[in-house]
Order: structure tokens, then C-alpha cells, then sequence
């Protein structure tokens, strides 16, 4: 399975492709893409838009992953915030629409007690945990960056859970 | 001079396409086209986005305006309401950037004041003057037909304003 997290946001979108290798004996998480996109400030908001769709369609069309995941809009930031942050969120998820991949959404308490084992950890314990998790010599940078393979990985361990439960009913 | 409204909306989206001809000795504002694009409710997120997207990507292809005007965001609404604008204002101005369209903004005030001459004016006199100054026989409905409209024509107004000053300061 192949997953590629989003990281929204306005000034960088994060975003981490990370497969779930089972085709061994003892099966792993593989890192494959990690980056931000960081359109000019000096564009103009549709154009930097169009800068975040253009590199995510690019990204979506190289790695072919069975599904997107993002995380769950945090509704505590003020309007101003939400709604730009919104502009992003929109498109990226309109890239994965245009790309027929599902979207999966979780809530940032549940990513990050996925990925470290405690909901409130601060930025640096995931970009740690996250490095540990595949394999990496250093927290991949940006942090948005490990913060989008946070969520693929959250999103691969709640797909196995969902395997092993589904296995046991059987 | 021609140009496209578009009132973004969560549940409905309007357009509105509006030419300023002034080919003749008694210029005029002349209606091309109106509507809204209501994705299904039972839809997902990202499947009504790639929707809107793809039903203003036509619009503009097939009209081909000069400007898309839209209205600036509201920031007095709630950050989830925001949020959920933010997704359908991105995706449209996504379209107008891929179209190579630039994009104007306008103030509510701004729209309102231009199109009945007082800027807190009630929707049913937006729709009402948006009418008169098209010489259509009703209102266009839906109302957000009628609000793209008067987005449209604001940015006319406004160009034009600008365009007698230039000539004055010649």
C-alpha cells in the first residue's frame, strides 16, 4: 500500500509518500518522497495556487498512491487563517479528486499518538519519531515534510488495524 | 470589456457573465451568462470541488473574459464556515490562474454601494437593481446568479471609473 500525506498549509505544503512493504518476511515502512512546496510570496494568491496544484498533480501522477491523507481541518484557528488555509486545503483536495485517489482525514491528535504514542507531543518528537519509523538518518526537513509522512504513516497503521480486525472476524 | 462574477459558496456557486459594450454611441452592460453550480450534497469533498473546478473551467473557456472578479472573504464568519470557503474560493481562483485570467477583488460594501448605491442594501435589492441595469425582465435566479452579476459589474464600474481618470490626468 501506498500512501501520500499532505500537510497543508500557507506558507509550505508538506507532502510524504511512504509504502507499506509486505511482500517480505518481516514487512516495513519504506520512504520514498518527501518534500514542501513553497510558492513565491511575491505571487499572486492564484498563482501560488496554481504553483501548489500543478506540483501535486506532478507528485500524484509520479508515485500513483492508493490514497491521499490529509489532516482534519483544525477549526480552533481564527477565520482569517481557516479560510486561507482553505484555499490550499481546496486544491490539493481537488488534485487528488482529478487523480481518482480516495482521501482519507485525521484529526492531528490521532497522527501524532499514532506516531509517537502521545497526542500532544510537540513538533520535534514527531519529526523524531517519524525519521525512527523509516529508517532516516535525520528528521527530514522541512518539518511540514514530517509532518505529511506523519500523516501517511497514520494512515498505514490505521489500514492494518483495519486488516487485522476485518482477518479476525472472518 | 467582459467579465466573469463568481460569488463563491459552500453549497452553491454563482457565475456571472457580464460585457461592457461600447461599440455603439449609447454604451451598455450587456448579459452573457448566468448560473450556479450546486454539487450534490451526497458527493464527497473533493469529488463537489473537482466539480466547481471543472464547471468553471468551461465557463471561462468558453466565455473567455478579460477579468474574474470575485468578492473579497468575509472575515467576520466563524473559522469552520472559513474554512469551508476557503476549499471553494481556491478551487475557483485555481481556474481563473490556470486560464491565465487575472483576478480582481471587491469589498461586500463595495459590490453593494456600486450596483444600489448603499452599501448594507438587502439581497432583494441587489437582485432587483442587477435586473434593471441588464434590462432583464426578472431577477436572475438562483441569487447567486444575481450576486455574480453584480461582482461583474462592480469590476465594469470600477474600470471604468479608472479609465476617466487616466483620460483626465492625460
Amino acid at each position: 500500500m501506498r500512501v501520500c500525506g499532505i500537510d497543508c498549509g500557507t506558507e509550505t505544503t508538506g507532502f510524504g509518500v511512504v509504502e507499506w512493504d509486505d511482500r517480505h518476511p518481516s514487512p516495513a515502512l519504506v520512504w520514498l518522497d518527501a518534500g514542501g512546496i513553497s510558492p513565491s510570496r511575491k505571487s499572486h494568491l492564484p498563482d501560488r495556487l496554481a504553483t501548489i496544484h500543478t506540483e501535486l498533480t506532478g507528485l500524484l501522477g509520479r508515485w500513483r498512491p492508493d490514497v491521499v491523507a490529509v489532516e482534519e481541518v483544525f477549526y480552533s484557528v481564527n477565520a482569517k487563517s481557516a479560510i486561507r488555509l482553505g484555499h490550499v486545503r481546496g486544491v490539493a483536495l481537488l488534485a487528488a479528486a482529478t487523480a481518482g485517489i480516495p482521501v482519507a482525514e485525521y484529526a492531528p491528535l490521532t497522527i501524532k499518538s499514532t506516531v509517537t504514542g502521545y497526542g500532544l507531543a510537540a513538533k520535534q518528537q514527531v519529526q523524531f519519531m517519524v525519521a525512527r519509523l523509516l529508517h532516516l538518518a535525520s528528521a527530514p526537513e522541512p518539518a511540514d515534510a514530517a509532518d505529511a509522512l506523519a500523516i501517511a504513516i497514520c494512515h498505514i497503521h490505521h489500514a492494518q488495524t483495519l486488516a487485522v480486525q476485518e482477518a479476525r472476524a472472518i
